[in-house]
């Protein structure tokens, strides 16, 4: 099965997630300042996060796929499941913008964002299976140190809420659990480059013959 | 008539339809987990198997043009009657879960999922018309055992439906219609091997001559 | 400027349109088929004939494309004033749905369908004269006797329904106009024939060199 | 990283944006004329003018990536944030819409455009310095006078709006406001014929060789 089609379905569905969160943003309920940051001031912000979480997974799932020759069946499913769990950020995310971050929402944004980077990992990891020993994927990840933390924030940012996140008063658990939510997102917004040394390795010497050498900018297309 | 657009078109709706179906799924009216329970449970489980569906759909539809080459008119309407039908999931997904899966929705599901079937065995048959005699999807499908026996449990499913669907009480025929169109979905999920092997048989030769030994994943692409 | 983005763009926008009307199905307030067909009745019948009509736009646009290989500044905007014309499909639907065909807005459905019918047909325009003489997509359209007989029926409608649709009575002009807009639609389902004729003759000299003799189906592929 | 899959992403992307506005407009209370130009009057022209808005950045962006050959993790990240900037329209649109273009809302779309404005300038900035000198984008778009002048007509529309764009009465820096935001975008809607130029240049040596004699229309495909 090709790559191309399955890659060019998640990357239909992970635009439409990315979008649509824009349509929980109901047009404020009245005319100045006031308004807007009352009825999507939070709203504005949460939509920001998870806008930057699609951008992170559709970036690296992208770079996987760079990797990725074979699609069998598991890998269908793994992909699928990967995009049902991103799906749900529309409504979670709404649930935690409807609730001014709640404890409860903000554990279960925490769970979800907890079940794509697991869904993920499944994904990588049947990939690998499929590709069996001299896996370039496996080889670009290395250690995988950024898909190991990730996991642990989130689940310190969900006991965080958990214990700390309810009442009335100042909430130091709910502050707790955004940072979390937040680091990790800035810590992949830093692309990964060591996939993209594997990538320019790997390909370059498919392209090594038709090389360009009329290219005025000196770059090399890899398409 | 290329696929590749038909493909292409196919995929971004079959795209939308999976996506927007968690756009009826309304933030909970509460801050805790018995209001995400109770607004958004049965809202969740009917979304997945949609996404499930609309999965499968999507799979059997890639492994289906991998075999087809030539897209005439009845091909094009076939495949729109099919994108339509399966353009309803979200609307009957919606009202199935606003009912609480009450009988007279559960019935209308079973008739869309049996529309559906019914689409996709008509498009099936127009593109083995078309392609005459020595069909590479006739042969693929075999006897199609699977596509056969799903329209027959989403019957039973219907039928167990009004039977013993009404009511107050246990209301058994509305677990039996669930657990048969369940039972349909985990069938299919496990992916078309015998598609998947003609497709390889057809493929192979095309790019025997362009095969790169220096691949350090001894993998191919078809692309 | 490549027409591959250009189609791709569109392919998105006309399967977001055909898809998101959808939307507008909102579930039934009640649990039995007489909820469903009281609140929904009308407006899956809506749907059904403005997805027909997305669907019938979409194949000619992906006729006319195949036979298009400039796009100029011109050909860019006409194209998007299609599809803003298209796009107000789900809003005018949603209207008439919601009146239950009353007469204005029968009207205003009939004068999108014209505005769209002119859209194209200022596309169609657009890029015969970027072609100059000879224009492959000129000699392919002829005489454009579907083209130029449909905003005559959608005029025709129009016009019914000012006159005879009024009122709370039997509305003999809505019946009028309603039949028109659906002869319009079913007259177009039949593909056109004649630009797939010369797009065979267009493609089959550029591939006649790279044959595959050994093709089991006895088709060629034109992608 | 290829720049294929980024293009079909913000296409996706846009494609959506420019679509679900019109989710925003609601079929009109009554079933009459005035009741569709009271209800949905100002909404239409305002989703026209976001459209044309969107339509001009689709193109733009597509000609800037006909130069771009090598995608890194900067120009990923500010493309990301280049379209979460033009995926706040439906956002903008729908309250200026809704408060019947009051002046905050007003201030507040046309503090929309220029952050899209600065978004695209600084992706393009991006691009050229990965590119280096000799950048064959910095040669296409040369002083870029229509992208230097529109943040301009913004900040004169914002400012128009907030001194003049209040009370109840006529309300002059509201017109000046909307004059400012049409009048940037009819000049956009001329496309940039300087980047199609450099287009040409780049694109022809590469298929010289396999030009295509017989090609009735006497046109090159660059695809």
């Amino acid at each position: 099965m090709r790559t191309s089609r399955l890659e060019a379905f998640s990357d239909g569905v992970l635009a439409i997630i990315i979008t649509i969160m824009v349509l929980e943003l109901h047009a404020p309920d009245g005319k100045d300042l006031g308004a807007l940051l009352h009825t999507a001031g939070i709203g504005l912000l949460s939509y920001l996060l998870s806008f930057v979480y699609v951008g992170i997974y559709w970036a690296n799932h992208h770079h996987m796929f760079q990797l990725t020759r074979l699609v069998t069946g598991g890998v269908l499913w793994a992909n699928l499941a990967l995009l049902f769990c991103l799906s749900l950020f529309p409504f979670t995310t709404q649930w935690v913008d409807a609730t001014l971050w709640a404890r409860t929402p903000v554990v279960v944004y925490g769970l979800n964002l907890l079940a794509a980077a697991i869904a993920y990992y499944i994904l990588q990891t049947v990939i690998i299976r499929t590709q069996g020993k001299d896996s370039p994927l496996r080889t670009a990840i290395g250690r995988d140190l950024k898909g190991k933390v990730s996991p642990a924030f989130y689940i310190v940012g969900c006991v965080a809420a958990l214990v700390g996140g309810g009442g009335t008063g100042a909430r130091p658990g709910m502050w707790v659990a955004v940072a979390c939510y937040v680091a990790v997102a800035a810590m992949w917004v830093i692309p990964d480059r060591r996939i993209e040394t594997a990538i320019a390795v790997e390909l370059v010497p498919e392209h090594d013959q038709s090389g360009e050498p009329g290219d005025p900018s000196g770059e090399r297309e890899h398409s």
